[in-house]
């Protein structure tokens, strides 16, 4: 590859945060609670839903700002599931990227009016987003409120806390993780590609490159759990099995669950390489979910 | 008054249950997180919002069924705003409406979700509504997007908590009154006169209505919550004074906020009466928010 992919990340990122904190900064909300909307905000994270939606849209050649809000209102609602999976009555997690957790740095009642503040902000975001047409802004709305919604991503939070302590097998376990943060991921390709008004061939393989990524992701996530550098990663390792969640390297094994994430990589390069779209960035993001070491 | 009003509201209720829980039962969700939401939305209540939005669109002589879709978004946002108020860490209440709340029924992470769920739920029901062209849809998302947002219902409650214990003035409370509950009442009505495509003038006057409304719901409340009967209410009374909330009597005494209460009403009234729409079941309803005992 010719691209410098930490680069561009680097890049995409600082354009990113840039835009979110520009959006949240205009809102007006009580003090404190627009100061827990972007502690959250500003507690960064690897921006990669929405770096997938502008690297869509600009291997169409379309342009990168027509993506900026509708990927800031994702970031927002993935902001906000962090906030609410955090709280005690969830997964009672103190840090997250190296920060005290939002009802830690604030206190609960804030947390849970923060989560909610940020979830309808991404709706005022998106019903308000510039250069789109109101046919492409409704379709952003409907799936994302489809995709982060209770047969979706809040549906797999719920799954994932009644899984607790239970034995999954692999297939059950996949279905978790494409609904908990699977579909959120396809949200943002399929974004970009409807944004930037691709054709339908292209969007199928995009999709099956999102889903397999998706899964990638969340396996490498469960690797760095175990393998992960607690410094690298600003949380400690070995929650997971602390928490009796079910993961596929507690299914798979460590070299099972690399196998995996190799084949799923594998896929996701194959439906990547099957369009003619540019899709150097996304084939470097692809490479960095499975590298990365946070 | 010619109209029965305690039938039109009875008939009124009735087509909105049923609308709410068809919407809910069509969605995907893992099992106990659908019963949790049900189990809030079935808790019932007055169905004041969502009345509300339909009779002015009746008022226009409009099609009701234009407004079931919106009419139900909105009361799925008021649901969730109750489950997410009522957790231990915000007003920690056990009973609503005579019913468990949600968390005491099921636990509290449950609630959370379920909450998320019919917020994120209504942004669906309103890009999908039937009857509604695109650009009226989009204005309907960041209406409620707004009014239900981290300035307005969400501010509204974290303003409500951070005041509990200390002594505000009238115009403070009157303020986190228009913003926790007005706001939403204000959107029902201008959903409607929306939705029915009033003109400007009908509109300028159906605000003032709203918001006049609004506060005098808001008074009859506290007064409630002095004078009322626990078996109507489907709560205990005297909760305020426990929570140390700042309320209409508190500031003004029983007799002041009564006088208030008067006061509002017939500034709704007059705001009602200055429009050439048939505002029957309007003027109906105004009697009930003051008159009622639940």
């Amino acid at each position: 590859m010719t691209l410098d992919v930490v680069s561009y990340l680097k890049t995409k990122k600082t354009q990113i945060n840039e835009h979110l904190i520009m959006l949240l900064k205009r809102t007006e909300a009580p003090k404190r609670l627009k100061k827990s909307m972007l502690y959250s905000v500003k507690a960064g994270g690897k921006r990669l839903r929405p770096i997938l939606m502008l690297a869509v849209i600009e291997a169409f050649q379309c342009k990168t700002e027509y993506g900026m809000q509708p990927a800031a209102a994702l970031e927002f609602v993935h902001t906000y599931s962090l906030i609410h999976d955090d709280l005690p009555a969830m997964d009672d997690d103190d840090l997250r990227r190296g920060l005290l957790t939002n009802h830690k740095k604030f206190d609960e009642a804030t947390a849970i009016l923060a989560g909610d503040g940020l979830l309808t902000f991404a709706f005022t975001c998106l019903a308000q987003a510039p250069f789109i047409n109101d046919k492409v802004k409704l379709w952003l709305i409907q799936e994302l409120a489809n995709a982060a919604g209770s047969s979706e991503m809040i549906g797999g939070q719920m799954d994932d806390i009644q899984a607790e302590g239970k034995t999954l097998d692999i297939i059950a376990l996949e279905k978790i993780y494409q609904k908990k943060t699977g579909r959120l991921l396809e949200f943002a390709v399929m974004a970009g590609a409807t944004i930037a008004n691709g054709d339908q061939s292209t969007k199928d393989n995009l999709q099956l490159f999102a889903r397999h990524l998706g899964l990638a992701f969340q396996i490498q996530d469960d690797i760095l759990d175990i393998e992960g550098d607690e410094s690298m990663l600003g949380k400690p390792v070995g929650s997971d099995v602390g928490n009796k969640k079910n993961t596929y390297p507690e299914i798979l094994g460590i070299e099972g669950a690399k196998k995996q994430l190799k084949v799923h990589f594998e896929k996701a390069l194959d439906a990547l390489n099957r369009t003619s779209i540019q899709h150097e960035a996304l084939e470097g993001i692809a490479h960095f979910v499975i590298e990365r070491h946070y």
